[in-house]
């Protein structure tokens, strides 16, 4: 498997010369059906790159291409086509897709090399990028996959202009993330509020980090910001990843550390022109019992007790934090209250 | 993942402390359902080991559990339970057991730890060496998998007395592959008929061999010999593993060696006490179309063209050979005569 990663901001010819670069005769696609409709014509090269044999699957949209049963189909698709262990498999779309793609290529032939052109904010800043590929269980998102890093993963910005509103929300909330682990992030957020120019900045901070560690057994858990309560939150209330994961960054840091940070994330949600205000159980009960549910069947814990957590210590300063279900639970169920009346504030908004 | 296995002859008691020794509070057993049944009184203590938490699969028994259909079902089952990434899976069986519990480990949450006990002599000399882990397609054997080296294997040879004796014939197929591969092995051989002095000699030198090279992009591919065409003829008329790799490595010297070695598999087979000297097609039409059929959807191939298959310089002296199937083909087709009357002749045995 790679060790590394070429990330690199691309163009379609870009893309085109590496893909004819790689040293094999085939090349398989996986492609999220709905953006290969819309980019069909400047794909179009795919299917007759020179000298390769390309063969193209086409993803259903988003989580729902995660199942078991898709992954089957997909597999035995590419088998029956008698493929070879140097074939390279490309994935194009966003975090599901290549969260998807990643793992047949883990698992055809017992692994097969593969790239990434990520068609979303989301993907781009974030699931693109690292080599954490999975399909879904009944228990939880993720619980079946692998590492596998990619070769390549090119970031072609042109592809986000045309995102629905939410995808974009979605890619910002882990823009957020980023923003609390590194100051140089965070600092330069504050010159536009245009997306762009933070994108490489993201990617590139995530990429150096999980090359230092893949299998994520030391400091890759800083990623994991807002994630242990975030992943609960997407499930309960079907929210875009990345909005979940600011929730979650803002419960933690409520019933952890006594609100601190908080401001630091409107600040910055200012900046990116973030409209999502409150959160979804605002003056509902906050769903403590599902919460915990839900992060019991998750994969972050060492044992039946413990569980790591990551806060800050200060900005761009993560701290993991060992502490028990059990801790976790309580510090819920006595912020219960203070949890179901909070919103972000902003200067730019009136309440 | 593991990058070296403890390959070590155990009695239970000794496979009981090992677990006991390792770093979790939670052990995930997948044992055949046959082994399960014969020897629960054994492993009893498994479901009552202190301080750990033990939950068990059992696995239909051979191929038939290596499905995409149980795979997901065995997943299911560990992932509603709530385990954590430092769970540790302990695989119970022959080859076909450890294939599936390999996979299921290497997947589950990522990848855990795992350790196999095996129970057949197929694969306590081979299957359960080297981390080849792997479910079935409707294209053939081992196409979706991963390498994931165990923690541990445990050999206890009392498991193998009572097995039947095709599964004897298999494991004895193996011990003549690594017969020829390495002269010592093959040396002492002649000091006995009984396998039980092999066992661990064929299974370290494969550790050996396999920890220089896991993903077999080098010498690791040596142990394919016998098996480009040995895995077409297991599925043709359906034999055992071991016995289709004899038959397999027989054919290929018959056409690219002129029948060079034959007589040194007579001798080996001879003191094997290897009662099956008639190949399935012997004065019946030799299946060239089907084998090449196969062989295709093998997954030995670099490119579309080209196989590499594994030949013998001299004994001991391996020596791999990139052809074409064209090539290949060709050989078969002009060598149907000859094969069809093919046969080991043997000084133990009148014809």
């Amino acid at each position: 498997m790679n060790v590394t990663t070429c990330l690199k901001e691309s163009d379609i010819n870009e893309i085109i010369d590496d893909i004819n670069a790689v040293d094999t005769d085939t090349i398989l696609v996986i492609a999220d059906i709905n953006v290969w409709a819309i980019y069909e014509k400047d794909f179009a090269f795919l299917e007759t790159i020179k000298n390769k044999r390309v063969i193209v699957w086409k993803a259903i949209d988003g989580e729902k291409t995660k199942t078991f049963a898709e992954y089957q189909s997909c597999l035995e698709f590419f088998l029956e086509k008698n493929i070879h262990r140097k074939a390279h498999l490309v994935a194009l779309g966003g975090g599901a897709t290549s969260d998807f793609a990643g793992f047949v290529a883990s698992t055809i032939l017992r692994g097969i090399s593969w790239s990434i052109i990520p068609t979303t904010l989301l993907s781009m800043v974030d699931a693109s990028i690292g080599g954490k590929v999975a399909i879904n269980s009944k228990s939880g998102k993720n619980l079946i996959g692998q590492f596998h890093l990619p070769t390549y993963v090119w970031i072609y910005t042109s592809f986000i202009r045309g995102l629905p509103e939410s995808e974009f929300l979605s890619g910002k909330g882990e823009i957020v993330k980023y923003a609390l682990l590194d100051n140089s992030i965070r600092e330069s957020l504050f010159n536009s509020k245009d997306v762009y120019p933070y994108i490489m900045k993201c990617a590139e901070y995530k990429k150096n980090l999980v090359e230092r560690d893949l299998k994520e057994s030391g400091e890759r858990k800083i990623l994991n910001l807002g994630h242990t309560i975030g992943h609960a939150l997407e499930k309960i209330y079907s929210l875009p990843h990345g909005v979940s994961i600011v929730w979650g960054m803002a419960v933690l840091f409520k019933i952890y550390l006594d609100g601190k940070f908080i401001d630091e994330i409107e600040k910055i949600i200012d900046v990116l022109d973030w409209k999502d205000h409150y959160p979804p159980w605002y003056n509902k009960s906050f769903p403590v019992k599902d919460i915990m549910q839900y992060v019991l069947k998750d994969k972050k814990g060492a044992s039946l007790q413990e569980i790591e957590i990551v806060l800050l210590e200060d900005l761009g300063k993560p701290l993991i934090h060992k502490t028990t279900y059990e801790e976790l639970e309580n510090k819920l169920v006595d912020n219960e209250q203070n949890l179901k009346s909070f919103y972000f504030r902003s200067d730019t908004q009136t309440i």
